[in-house]
């Protein structure tokens, strides 16, 4: 058995992309489609409501794709929209909270630090989502809203960046933590850098990677997994295609190609 | 001859409230009604078209509040909206771009540096609207992303500040600039960062101050100035009403009372 068709992997933006790139690392033969609603960005800042009914609309244009499964790769909308698409889809639905969680308390001594946008951290997403597997874990969260600024615009491994990680991530070692979840996208891109401050001894739960794993413990699981095949990556996005370019190619390490421009709302 | 009737102050989101508090300060008995659609933002990604029917929305908000003047906080909105609304409306409508590009002109020997969101400055909005005066001014624009949520985040006095205006202005200064224009409404809360990388010899030229000042001399023409009275700030917005809160009381270094959410589109 296997099952040549498309995943489907949803944004808000570019920082899905992150996601993309790991699900394609760790799935080599995995044809994906991307849709990245940069009109609309961000969604951290607007209600569960709306957030809910762009994530509607998003799954929407994947599925008229013929994809296979849905991957939310937004933590905003995985908290807003996950149970509603799981329930109203015939496909299978991936959030990024449940699979860093999870990591997050496979590799913990006990105090797991959770950085991520405002929004996330409102939520208590992670946190929840911890204490549903291990409620005795010690959760400490802290928002980080100037990282996705400073992934997006290119300066992750900048002073500038490694500066706004101190202010952020002190707090978080001064309460002693042993793991860090990286709550949010777009982090992965400041990975380094953020290794640089936390040290050797902090964890860090990377939500691209355990996502990525995720997806491809579901597909082993049902055996739909794609045949060898020449993949193909399609690009949705629903404005700013230029800026979409630019920095996929930054977060991808590759240029893209198959982009294309799609109305919303 | 006077008129008690609010000022309509309308923005993408709270960066217009940069130009709600100078007009507060110049005019001190002028009530105000600001819009933030703060559930759309930002503008600057988005097509004129949209943009445009965004502002439409707005200004019909703001329409039934009865207010006697429109003021166009947004860069973005000024450049897509400003002449049709102009046209539309009964109402005086002013706008953020002309009045800076004329106190630059009037303040520069030749050379003018403006500074603005990536869609601002791609727009050329400034750049036009300077020629349009004087032809013979050098403009040298210069987009500084990173600004907004610096802004935004509280981070405005921070080393961390410093450190990304200096790499944003330093191409500008070598340049020669003698005059540099704060195309963006937020910027003015990064102005004393600003200044100390720019030093003395640079005229800030601040977009919400010579916007305050179109709309005094707009209103000492007609003879619309307020009367002594008891002035009201009320504040609708469209989403993201705590955050909404949080940032305009930095803006305006007071907090905010009379807030509403309204819903749109």
């Amino acid at each position: 058995m296997s099952d040549s068709r498309p995943i489907g992997v949803f944004d808000s933006g570019v920082g899905g992309l992150t996601v993309l790139r790991a699900i394609s690392e760790r799935l080599p033969t995995e044809s994906l489609v991307y849709f990245g609603d940069c009109a609309r960005v961000p969604y951290g800042t607007k209600s569960p409501e709306t957030v809910l009914r762009y994530s509607r609309e998003a799954a929407s244009y994947l599925l008229r794709r013929d994809i296979k499964m849905l991957v939310i790769a937004c933590n905003t909308a995985t908290a807003a929209a996950l149970p509603s698409l799981s329930a109203e889809l015939r496909i299978p639905v991936v959030g990024v909270v449940d699979p860093g969680a999870l990591s997050a308390v496979r590799a913990t001594k006990g105090r797991v630090g959770v950085i991520a946008t405002e929004g996330t951290i409102r939520s208590n997403a992670y946190r929840d989502a911890i204490h549903r597997i291990d409620p005795s874990i010690e959760v400490i969260e802290a928002a980080c809203p100037l990282f996705v600024p400073l992934a997006e615009e290119g300066w992750a491994n900048t002073r500038v960046a490694r500066e706004v990680a101190e202010v952020y991530l002190t707090p978080l070692l001064d309460a002693g933590i042993d793991t860090l979840v990286l709550g949010c996208t777009h982090y992965p891109i400041l990975r380094a850098t953020i290794k640089e401050v936390v040290g050797e001894r902090v964890i860090i739960v990377d939500s691209a990677e355990t996502t990525a794993e995720a997806v491809a413990l579901r597909l082993h699981d049902s055996g739909e997994i794609a045949p060898e095949q020449e993949r193909v990556c399609h690009f949705l996005v629903t404005d700013a295609a230029d800026r979409f370019k630019r920095i996929a190619a930054d977060f991808l390490e590759h240029q893209i190609e198959q982009l294309e421009l799609v109305s919303v709302g």
